[in-house]
């Protein structure tokens, strides 16, 4: 039963700040992609994170914040957010309303900054309870779907080794949106019939051709399209959405809470993660409502070390969809958490979000 | 921090069915009120309740039914419902969504049945975490609001003696929709100027009168209406809302989570009781969408044992308003719980929902 661990000693060379009963650590990281990335908006090789860590009372938390280049965050404003962070007047770590209230208030954005606290503060928190969220939200880990496996952009002969070594993994997701949307399709078509999301970052220009691409989609065993026309056209999603053969998922649309209501009617469902929500509780909370709402759910990430996929992983249970592959794509991981077996999200059943630090 | 406890020998005299790792036990009980309480759909002196205890692994978690006459639940309705339950293909309590699932799916009504297998359920898994839910929701005890006292309509006598033994309390409620409804704020008005609240229970049947009544309850610091019409006449109790000047709650017209959605531009906020919608997983829910659709939330109870009444204080710092004065008004409870102090909820550190047998 006890769960109190020394602090990782790859915090020994970030800040720490002791601010009453707790004490925070930081230190930026880089995380190093095994593929280059291409997407709508741009290619990448590495993405920037911040690892975090909350101690409190011999219990120790981790987090962490991913911020990919279109988010607008950076090494530069996480950490400065995380310098102005004084939590001394909490006494108690299970105020988590109180606390993440506060930390929301320090800034308007920031929302992977927040999401880095949060994440800590559910795993210090869920390790003085003894138990995983997914338990203490009173869900059943056997029902985590299936998780997607990212393909990216590239030449047929580096789409083949990537569909090689998706292997595992039950459903495919591929970024369209650059003009090449049928051309990618066929290509890993030749390779493999699995099952393919397909996500186009707002990448088309114009609903029916939208609404003829996913006719076509669907005929090649696309299940579902996130994201098709830029968040703003709000009328021409919601003609695609009731016109489509397959649901749609609002991503870029949808960051906090208060989308989730505004995507009703737009879209089939919401992509919900951690980095643009600010974590694990408003994620929660999200989930609940899309499901009030009859909409779908799909849990998403971005480049992500085991820490912030294993927390977004608590939530699996609730999800229609998984993309929590964030993990998988980079090769200099530094937590062991949760796992992929057969194409199915393993949620662990150690407390807090279930990580542990390898290095 | 030992939790596990015997369980209360009052369970001695009842059912008591092990079903796989679970034993359930369950009697009927008969709660006597301090005063004959009258309302719009008539009078009564005595509740109907079924308490119920679950036991599991040495941990015991106790729940309860509570069956005014107008719910249209007795004694032999609850007992039949919880002679169905079978949890023995559950291996783990904290398996709430399925279990309360199953335990939803055994009927299509039985609210209160169903709440007293989840209230006993939740106090089980919050003593197998050691923590109150209030903690495992993140919040803040201290949010909690001050507590209504019911006063019923009665003669200038009685509500004298009434107002008297309210001392403690910051808010009276008061039974409206008989007729009587400006002689009983009136005859309140000679004996304190304590702010009112008032429900209607469906009594008032013409808009136009209501708004009137609305207005002149206004100027007596009556600070909100509950169910001032039908709960189907939607338009008229939308008019009312839209033109009063104080506050209106749904409470007829809200049962379920479903319910909450359809109070949005009805009524201005609802009220949620663990009796009418099955527990306190809903209720939780219920409060959540409640605040994202901006509807203010309002936590009810019907006449009931501290063991109820403490369940449902649990939400208490997520409620603008709490009116948990069930087991105030009787006079044989045998559970110790939530308190009020200075007419404050006052919530419990003890885990789960936080009693404990005096007998």
């Amino acid at each position: 039963m006890i769960q109190k661990s020394a602090l990782s000693p790859l915090f020994k060379s970030g800040i720490s700040r002791k601010m009453g009963n707790f004490t925070l650590h930081y230190f930026p990281y880089l995380l190093e992609l095994k593929h280059v990335f291409t997407v709508a908006s741009g290619s990448r090789s590495s993405t920037p994170v911040v690892l975090t860590a909350l101690e409190y009372e011999g219990f120790v938390g981790y987090g962490e914040a991913s911020m990919p280049f279109y988010l607008g965050e950076s090494h530069e404003t996480v950490i400065e957010f995380l310098n102005k962070v004084d939590l001394s007047s909490f006494q108690d770590p299970f105020l988590l309303e109180d606390i993440l209230g506060y930390i929301d208030g320090i800034a308007f954005l920031n929302t992977a900054a927040k999401a880095s606290i949060d994440i800590a503060l559910h795993d210090l928190v869920g390790k003085m309870m003894h138990q995983p969220w997914h338990k203490i939200w009173g869900l059943d880990p056997k029902k985590a779907p299936i998780t997607s496996f990212t393909i990216g952009l590239d030449t047929a002969d580096r789409v083949h080794q990537k569909v090689i070594e998706a292997e595992p993994y039950k459903l495919l997701k591929v970024k369209l949106g650059l003009g090449t949307d049928k051309m990618m399709i066929e290509t890993i078509r030749k390779f493999t019939d699995k099952p393919i999301c397909v996500d186009v970052n707002q990448g088309w220009k114009d609903k029916q051709m939208g609404l003829d691409m996913a006719f076509w989609l669907a005929e090649k065993n696309v299940v579902f399209i996130e994201q098709p026309m830029a968040k703003e056209r709000r009328e021409e999603n919601a003609w695609l959405t009731e016109h489509s053969p397959i649901p749609t998922f609002g991503d870029e649309a949808v960051q906090r809470i208060a989308d989730v209501k505004n995507a009703k009617g737009i879209y089939s469902g919401v992509n919900i993660k951690l980095m643009k929500c600010t974590g694990m509780r408003e994620a929660h909370k999200m989930v609940n409502l899309a499901k009030e709402l009859d909409l779908k759910v799909m849990l998403g990430c971005m480049t992500e070390t085991s820490c912030a996929i294993s927390a977004a992983s608590q939530l699996a249970p609730m999800a229609d969809w998984v993309d929590l592959d964030g993990a998988l794509l980079i090769s200099n991981d530094i937590y062991r958490g949760m796992q992929v077996e057969n194409g199915r999200v393993v949620l662990s059943d150690s407390p807090g979000i279930g990580v542990e630090s390898i290095n």
